[in-house]
């Protein structure tokens, strides 16, 4: 069984019925699970997970981006989280026994979908069709209220699908596969922060770390204790145990323990694996056999 | 979502058609997933394995018990693993979201059909009714063979579920709940069988080690190597890292590390929620954090 997870950001967080209406639409689609959706009302903004497999994940992205669509109105949005459209972002990210290119070929099917609407599209991450459309952020600078102007700019700003026309219900949307990220941060038993700076500069790949680590040190008042909070954006070539490691290694020159760790959200069971396979020295460990696997075949 | 695992093994390993036709009732019983079934010339024996929700795992026992009594014969039978009966021993395992008492009583249900069937029963493990039928080996003792003269002895052999009379065909059944056992293998990287025959004695049970824990050291001769081969049956009282940590120590303490490890078989997740824990310091962690279990719900 081939398993993609879409996670979908609309600017609706207020009107909740809105939001009940566009997870409803996901729900309804066979084949598709929604595990979870929920909404910001600071942000006005709200996040919908679901999954299955690609074409059924398509199927749901097509029936959320139509209902959005009828029911957002950018010209009329206002919240405090970055946001281009009323489907802002919408990744497609493998989960199991789906490749990166195949994830890129749906976010692509996804987006040509959305340009047929008459929404611009930008793919993002491993879809992006040049290296300055990589990074969400950059799309996204200036915000939808921006568009007008990007939109003329055609050598920078051509929409990959779509019309290089502003829309004003639409907005614009920035579709594309990313690799699942692992919100995981490692918690110090020291008050020290400089410490936990310290290692997060050395294992961040910004200051000539792991390629797929980004790292900040980050103080916990309540707990007096200090935290090397990180994104591992790609746990096959940067995998979890291997990061957990190195952090403990550079604590321990200053004498400082590690207290404990927290996984923040989901991750794949292929991060699972690894772990597996590091710390019990399973070197021939598979997934298949972890009995309950049988039932996702 | 529940679900239970069956490894029921039947006393026929050298025609494989009749071995098919007994998965084939288990491949056809709706919400069952057969994921193996291997047989065995020498011991002239197969073992299938199945999993889904507990009432139809049950059905499923039922049609496969109902199949191998239909087409074994025991007094024909001949084989060098120790049996008592066609269906000679039938394992529920809760897997995932089932209590013990759950799978005794689906255990039981299964146990009173096979009496009806005209069978004689015995409950073993959880399901044992007195203490002395907690292990297969005991209540198998002198085999199918055997039994005529066991059942005369109805103060130690009355069965739990069916006729105290000889069934020629089908022989004698045990069936129970039993805890899902992790096979888990430490390879060391030492030719001294004595320091692996040392340190299984200090892990397991017999010697004063871990409760849940059987080891013996193995010579492995091509590798150069020996190891210290375990049943952990309780994975939840007896962790494996708990287990493999404490192998580690007493191997460190000749000055002998671990080359690696081997888990022979399957796992259920909820081991795995424990090498995450234990290794990652995860303390918080769960496996709904795990994607894919999302799917299983």
């Amino acid at each position: 069984m081939k398993i993609l997870l879409s996670v979908p950001n609309i600017s609706e967080g207020r009107n909740l019925e809105v939001v009940e209406q566009v997870a409803e639409v996901v729900r309804q689609t066979p084949g598709v699970k929604l595990i979870d959706y929920s909404s910001d009302a600071d942000h006005n903004r709200s996040v919908l997970t679901y999954l299955g497999e690609p074409e059924a994940v398509l199927a749901a992205s097509k029936a959320m981006a139509r209902k959005a669509f009828e029911l957002i109105d950018m010209s009329r949005h206002q919240g405090s989280h970055p946001r281009l459209g009323a489907v802002d972002v919408a990744p497609f990210i493998p989960v199991r026994n789906v490749e990166v290119a195949e994830a890129v070929e749906i976010s692509r099917r996804f987006g040509r979908f959305v340009g047929e609407l008459g929404v611009p599209v930008y793919y993002y991450r491993e879809s992006a069709t040049r290296p300055e459309r990589y990074d969400l952020p950059v799309i996204r600078k200036g915000q939808y209220e921006a568009l007008p102007e990007k939109l003329k700019d055609l050598a920078a700003w051509q929409p990959d699908e779509g019309p290089a026309e502003f829309n004003p219900t639409a907005g614009a949307m920035v579709t594309g596969c990313r690799f699942p990220l692992i919100a995981f941060n490692v918690n110090l038993r020291t008050t020290d922060l400089a410490i936990a700076k310290r290692i997060a500069e050395g294992v961040r790949f910004k200051n000539g770390g792991y390629r797929h680590v980004q790292a900040m040190g980050v103080e916990l008042k309540e707990q007096g204790m200090v935290q090397v909070s990180m994104n591992l954006t790609n746990y096959v070539e940067t995998p979890l145990p291997r990061v957990l490691e190195t952090v403990r290694m550079e604590a321990a020159r200053h004498g400082v323990p590690v207290a404990g760790t927290e996984i923040i959200g989901s991750i794949p069971l292929g991060a699972v694996e690894e772990i597996i396979k590091h710390y019990v020295q399973a070197h021939d460990f598979t997934l298949n056999q972890i009995l309950e696997t049988a039932l996702l075949e």
